[in-house]
């Protein structure tokens, strides 16, 4: 278990990183698409975004398995776009 | 002190993610602009960078600190791109 204090430390982290995320995924959408960045970079982020939610859930950290699982959800999406044009 | 398998999967987390920044990175100093994305973005994404650090340093997380110290100083080298263009 993590300390509440130093949990919400991380939670702010990930609110404010993976915020800042998502209008860029929204300019992907809008603009059917995603320009400069690869597929091979947006599949290798999500296999690095997966594990650190594996890392999550195995120290027990709410803020990681918080950030990384909506972050996986967008890159998903950033991969579905991607595929589609 | 983390587990040094769990800190393991952490740490290839971080080397996937972090690296996956790095051609971003290289292609906003060639082309000498950060398309799309705003400053403001930019400067939220390296506070919630810098607290996620504090974080990694307040749970012992090695693979935090590691992925989170290399992206503020991307985070940095962006924005210091965006301020001299």
């Amino acid at each position: 278990m993590i300390d509440p204090f130093n949990e919400s430390i991380g939670i702010i982290a990930a609110i404010l990183t993976t915020s800042a995320f998502i209008p860029q995924v929204y300019k992907i959408y809008k603009e059917k698409k995603a320009q400069g960045v690869s597929l091979t970079m947006y599949l290798i982020m999500l296999v690095g975004v997966l594990l650190w939610l594996v890392y999550g859930v195995l120290i027990g950290s709410i803020a990681i398995i918080l950030a990384n699982s909506v972050t996986a959800v967008l890159q998903l999406l950033v991969i579905i776009f991607k595929l589609k044009n």
